[in-house]
């Protein structure tokens, strides 16, 4: 069910005992809290959420600007500290947009395939639900993910705010491959432009490689239902492991060419500054990644055993395994997952940890089939400088105070 | 990406040529449905579902009773007739209950553990949060899915009324194994009670086989988020393959014994009555399956390239094989599905058809990685007898007028 190491109950149980449980016979106290044996809610035509269950992204204001100003704001980001498992809740999954969610007609919609193709299509989304489909649970994330610990470590951020800009679902969708067949196959064609439909029709060039060739989906449906205005209904590029901003959203034109289209959202946006000073063009792969979920920023701890939770996913395949260091990086244990690793995904892993009181830091660091190992922050920076804005993905440290305060920190 | 066989791209480039698609130039009719280049909506707590998509469980009546009665309605089915990839929307699982929905406090929510064991225990939300965690996507199939067709077929009915009782998840949770270390484990227990805190008082006897003990989940996520009342919040057990009235929600009571419990669930309710008029008990797999969602049940279709997609799953294990007849059953070919199957989960499959225009017969069989096939509905009958109301899996036959027309049928 669960990869190596196994589940350790041994030592589990030891720590249950320490940690509270209330154990006891059937008794009185037992029946106490029994709930009266009464009829319930009726029927419903959609399952909501108990009003006990408080689940909300943050909206997020540019960077440097806090508290929010709504005038600024430009995401949301997905609650990873109230969250479990390896799937993000559909209407939790991180928002990002450069001119608002957009109101789109699906009767209405088209989508524009030209360029350097044999012939030139208009499709209309009974086309494209028309043509065979393929899903896949895969991540999808912000290339600015992260940005917030560039240069320094604002100590009141929640794991929400420092990794809430990446998300898995279930996507569904029509393989690129088959509409490039469609218009009789683009042999001289090295480059692809896809344009949304929003107001500030965020266009990206995107690199025919084989990887994008065989992976990449027009999508037009996440977890089971058909996309949600947020995410690009009635249709989305969907580029697994690639930066979010690939994956155009309210996707209506895909232009073939032999050159990047060289549109401002890669020439003035999406660029990376270097230490250098020097712009990076086109760097599209999201790196290995990971970061402790529970114990994590503005949590309180307690003395005896802390289940330690989180996520890990790479845009170069399979997470292969996950350690975590609760002496601040000078120590590391194997993780367990969860769940099957899938490629290209998040996954969740676990430590179970007694913390005996004394001031520490935790941090998790994740291995990918690639053999790429998610570097601490000091090689991070020594690599990369801190001029960049995108690509952040070093190791995240939680420091535990000695009365059991978790806040974000550098290292 | 997915299974053979292929994509079938040739045959589906003829097929698109005289499916409508509105080829065209680049030119003035391209343009007339590009919207305005206008700000859309801002940011949000939560995505939610474009104006243009309605999504909704029908709420179902007792067998029999049609148009749905409120009083006698007993469950909630999935819109498979709506909805793509094998992933169900979380608001759309389907829901049965036999008291409706209780509105539980976590906070105030306990679990007794007791019976054959060295120790009993009573748990808190707290302490099972706190335990180590399993998450996995699984089917739930009410045992009485598909018995609409145990004796005849109403034409009028939709795929949602035929097989909307499964579902696929991710479910996340305390391994069962881990509950019953911690009470000490209990050598000389071979069944287990799990009882409900609903107004019914669900209680089911579990047997403690291998493979319960090593699958066997005390879930409180899913998809990503605590559970939604109507499936069991805070606390349900899930048992993945078997009948879903086994997998109590709104856990409160695990009780291990030498025998099973003989509740009136299991005396009364879910028995299985057979051709010679006796009854089944414990009869809890649920067995190989399989449903064409499109086109399916008061939809229409128009000749031509027909996309034929529909959702196989089986208790014992992984769909290794779906197999689709256009011919009412006289000849099959593979389907292909589109994304890997996993162990007792739904998995979609598709094929391409083109539909001459004559009236016809679809069908779908699947068949599993323990090589049992779907039965067609004869042999079924010949074994199963018509006297039964639980675990039909007998294949699903749509039959289509020529006019086009897909209407219920019993082959």
């Amino acid at each position: 069910m669960s990869s190596a190491p196994p589940l350790g109950r041994r030592r589990l149980l030891a720590a249950s005992a320490t940690a509270g449980l209330t154990t006891s016979p059937a008794g009185a106290d037992t029946l106490a809290n029994v709930p009266a044996r009464e009829p319930g809610a009726p029927l419903s035509a959609r399952s909501e959420r108990s009003r006990f269950v408080e689940l909300g992204r943050v909206p997020e204001a540019a960077p440097g600007i806090r508290p929010v100003d709504p005038v600024d704001a430009i995401n949301s980001k997905t609650p990873f500290d109230r969250l479990v498992g390896s799937i993000t809740p559909t209407d939790l999954h991180y928002e990002r947009s450069h001119a608002g969610v957009p109101d789109l007609d699906p009767a209405k919609h088209r989508l524009l395939v030209h360029g350097l193709a044999a012939r030139s299509l208009v499709l209309t989304m009974d086309d494209i639900r028309a043509m065979p489909s393929v899903s896949r649970v895969a991540f999808l994330e912000c290339t600015g993910n992260g940005w917030e610990n560039w240069k320094a470590a604002d100590p009141t951020l929640t794991v929400q705010n420092t990794h809430g800009l990446v998300s898995t679902h279930e996507w569904t969708g029509v393989p690129l491959r088959f509409v490039i067949d469609l218009v009789g196959g683009v042999p001289s064609a090295t480059w692809m432009l896809a344009e949304g439909a929003d107001g500030a029709a965020v266009a990206r060039s995107i690199p025919l490689t084989e990887e994008i060739m065989a992976e990449g989906i027009l999508a037009y449906a996440q977890n089971g239902e058909p996309l949600r205005p947020a995410h690009g209904f009635p249709l989305r590029l969907f580029l697994p492991g690639l930066e979010g901003n690939l994956s155009i959203k309210w996707l209506r034109r895909l232009k073939f060419g032999d050159q990047p289209f060289m549109t401002r959202w890669e020439t003035a946006r999406y660029t990376q500054l270097q230490a250098d000073g020097r712009a990076r063009q086109f760097q599209l792969r999201q790196e290995v990644n990971s970061v402790i979920t529970a114990p994590s920023g503005m949590m309180r701890v307690r003395p005896g055993p802390v289940r330690i939770s989180g996520l890990a996913w790479s845009g170069h395949g399979r997470i292969v395994q996950v350690e975590v260091s609760t002496d601040g990086g000078a120590s590391w244990q194997a993780a367990r997952l969860t769940a099957p690793a899938l490629p290209k995904a998040q996954v969740r892993f676990e430590m179970d940890w007694v913390w005996a009181g004394a001031p520490t830091g935790i941090v998790s660091r994740a291995t990918d089939e690639m053999r790429n190992v998610q570097p601490d922050r000091a090689a991070f920076i020594a690599r990369t400088g801190t001029n960049a804005l995108f690509h952040y993905s070093a190791q995240q440290t939680w420091r535990i105070s000695a009365e059991g305060d978790v806040r974000n920190a550098l290292s």
